[in-house]
């Protein structure tokens, strides 16, 4: 493993569990979520996400990108989500903890505009647990989505 | 697979082969490549691609995200890059022919300000030929990477 990921390397794995989604303009939902994170040597890690209808397995939303933590001890997130929208991440990992916010996103045409993101992550042994804050349309940036899956490998 | 998947269906599976890079600022350079488009039942593609030094196999770059065509004959990519960038492309479906430019591109603070991307692709039976166009700094939108490669499967 390059050196420069060892800051982060517990987040290398397959995780399974659930979460949560909330927001004023919807219906609150749960869903199946799967994550990966994998490396090939390079100091910045993969990462593949998919969440599932709990009740039809049904496919729901996936986001897939980058993570780049950077010498300083902070660290980038580069990622594009199914709905037709990518964004950056910047901020820090302080021990088991990753929080960033959005630099920039990016919509496309036919998908609804989202003005921000911010995302919070925490590993604890072979837990993670993870917040989704999002700016969209007029609503102040605020929780979206929580989950917490438990490494499988 | 979903109706809106059948006028990409061509794109569908592992490609292999080599491409070519230049740019006024950088040496000529080639490089070794796999891609991949797979789908599970949405109407969009997923993409990973990822590139290899051909003299000692070493990584260099890779980009993954997500392939939307539209109802209207146009399509959507959102694509996020190894060296720290998101993009946005939308462009048009012709046939065998899919052609794209930059809605949008942002980079991280730590990469390079990438300004704007066009995409070329074009598949004839399982060989698909690409052209990648960059606008990078103060330099002009030009020809930077082509590749040809062959479906393995």
């Amino acid at each position: 493993m390059h050196k420069g990921l060892e800051r982060v390397s517990y987040l290398l794995g397959t995780w399974r569990g659930e979460g949560k989604g909330r927001y004023p303009t919807i219906d609150d939902f749960a869903y199946g979520e799967e994550v990966k994170f994998w490396h090939d040597g390079r100091p910045l890690l993969f990462y593949a996400q998919r969440t599932w209808n709990l009740e039809t397995d049904g496919p729901m939303h996936s986001e897939t990108g980058f993570w780049r933590p950077q010498r300083d001890g902070s660290i980038e997130i580069v990622l594009a989500h199914t709905f037709g929208c990518v964004e950056i991440q910047e901020g820090t990992v302080e021990g088991n903890r990753i929080g960033t916010k959005s630099k920039g996103v990016v919509s496309t045409s036919s998908a609804k505009d989202v003005v921000a993101l911010a995302r919070h992550y925490s590993v604890d042994g072979d837990t993670l647990s993870y917040e989704l804050e999002m700016q969209f349309d007029d609503n102040e940036l605020q929780n979206h989505l929580s989950g917490t899956l438990t490494r499988q490998s």
